[in-house]
């Protein structure tokens, strides 16, 4: 494919698929201002040819942990399946007390599992993917928020694209939430294209050139 | 070039360049555990053909602000100009309190000037630089660092490589230097490979393929 | 009472409560470092006439949620009676990946719903309590989990004592656990001597002279 | 004294010293919005018979380091002797990506020095000092930024009274200052008082009635 004006060529245009992960405490059908970022993510990622697939984990029984299955009923393995069938994670979450909420770290929890999870050549099998954040909250904490899960998942062996949080808070101690929020916030419209762009971008060149063996 | 046995295929092998900045508080020639983690960081680049540049920024007469440029004598614009060539940046910092140093810090707060930076294509100059950490300290703190810095770096354009930071610490309320750690620690040196191995991959796809301009 | 040599007199001799609540993922009986950290911090505040509950938190039904009560079954009604009713409350949490475990994540957002539980003079009912923080990991976290907890418990109206964390970590990327640790490390147990003394003094001032009502 | 009608009994009323350190980047006469916020505290704290100094820290040479003189010129012992003299420290900062100011870290690096200082009872010199938190920025980053300061003063001796910062950020992804807020935020003013007046009081039962010496 030719450079475009700009020297930009894009990568290999393979379909992709996407995993988003909503982590709101709430179970459906409440509304959930995290469910509503995600899906303007999931829109934003179609423009590139990503496919998306959306679980809110608080609706499935997942269980304590740090391994790949808890067993007993654990409904990670579930999750999991489509963790390494995808290409890109997003995690999608409220924000409490200006930290990430409990089911985050739940679902960063059994990622820790991956850790041990080397392939033949020494690698990660998350190794390759690459990883995004989506944050709301009434008020304070997206920045944080995002540090947290980018360590983490950073840890577990993910990429993390130019620019990968779209987020949106209200002024401080004030109890807005994102889906009242009228008009529509253009900022957090804007960063979610962003985040998407770069993140299809960036999961193409992994899949096309994976990282190099473990030395 | 053909995939080897296990489908990876380097991408492609252009020469590239890293910055080292060590954030240590000790002015030259004072020892610097995180200066010797900066070298091994830089020695393992080198097995890459990643040529690196290290500067020890408390030695430069860098301004507190949020600028490209403070005037008066301030050194961080020629900083500046080693990190705009640079394909990778690598901060290294001591641990103080559980968190980086206020070096680091005052140099992250120098970066953010870029967020406002932007080429003709809506993208930050920094777009498509990989970043890299490497942490030391007597006790506890260097995933927090990590955290910290990936998202200030990620806020500020660059790319996170999976396992994107190298880190040694001791035990609880221990004293021993990282250059005082008899035998030296294994694990911290193929962490270091890791991490130089990733960031010289990323970081050659990322100059072949860059980032689309912003929407 | 008269004070002793050094100037300090010992405050309202009154035996206090405190609510120990061990925030591991494992169930009973799994081995628990966390618990043994946390008998310990017990075991210190007995010293100082300081009466202990102990509760595993994943061994009871405690939901996910923001309210003081979630309903159906939520066993979270039956841990806050304890809260209120305690004058110290100590968390002790297992570090994952650097940060507080999903469990003291849940038991903090929990406690969120105190921010709204205000008396008649305005003051939240947790004024007036102390919190301490013992956390336990193979490496690396502790400063981080105590900022973590410390915000959040602050937040929610409860006062820190100067030195309000215990810990114990091991050197970066091992896996030994603390209930393995031979011989047992003197500094945290000096450590959990101080945090103990400091709580307990803490406690019995706010005790006896309560803060003022809110403006 | 008589308990009022809600069984408050305010402390030994005698006169207090605060000290406030501005952490904002900027050297005077620049505008800070810190330094506004900071004002507003000190008026609170009046209210409550607390004298206060104000200290904008960029504006004095201070230097580097982890120990409580660094020489050469260092202007640190000189604050270092009012924060010796105080019974509350409030670190006042602005917020840049989402974390402290450099100086807020500069200035919590030196503290660290009094890890190692203790008096003849095994106490550190800031043992039963108080302290307390104000944060601005345009968005984002209050949460953290008291988290990461309530450990680095906790660590170092200080008691953090309940509810101990008082804060403004506005929207996400805006660029409002403090300062030109209008109408004035009211939750960050009634915030501001609680702050001051919790931390007045556990001031003066501190003062009175000292942690005991180390075991």
């Amino acid at each position: 494919m030719a450079p475009d004006r700009a020297g930009y060529r894009p990568a290999m245009p393979t379909s992709l698929r996407a995993l988003v992960l909503n982590c709101t405490l709430k179970h459906a059908p409440a509304d959930s201002s995290a469910e509503l970022l995600a899906t303007e993510v999931i829109a934003a990622l179609a423009r590139h040819d990503v496919e998306s697939t959306l679980v809110r984990v608080v609706d499935h029984d997942v269980r304590f942990g740090v391994s790949a299955d808890e067993g007993d009923g654990d409904e990670w393995p579930t999750i999991r399946e489509q963790v390494l069938a995808a290409d890109i994670l997003v995690l999608a979450t409220p924000i409490w007390m200006g930290q990430p909420s409990s089911v985050c770290k739940m679902v960063l929890e059994r990622l820790d599992a991956e850790i041990s999870e080397t392939d033949d050549e020494g690698r990660m099998v998350t190794f390759g993917k690459v990883a995004g954040v989506a944050v709301v909250g009434n008020e304070d904490g997206a920045h944080h928020v995002s540090a947290e899960l980018y360590q983490a998942l950073n840890d577990t062996g993910f990429t993390i694209p130019a620019n990968a949080v779209t987020y949106w808070v209200g002024e401080a101690m004030q109890s807005t939430d994102y889906r009242d929020v009228d008009p529509r916030p253009e900022k957090t419209a804007s960063t979610t294209s962003v985040l998407a762009a770069n993140a299809a971008h960036l999961a193409r060149l992994l899949r096309s050139e994976p990282y190099p063996p473990a030395g």
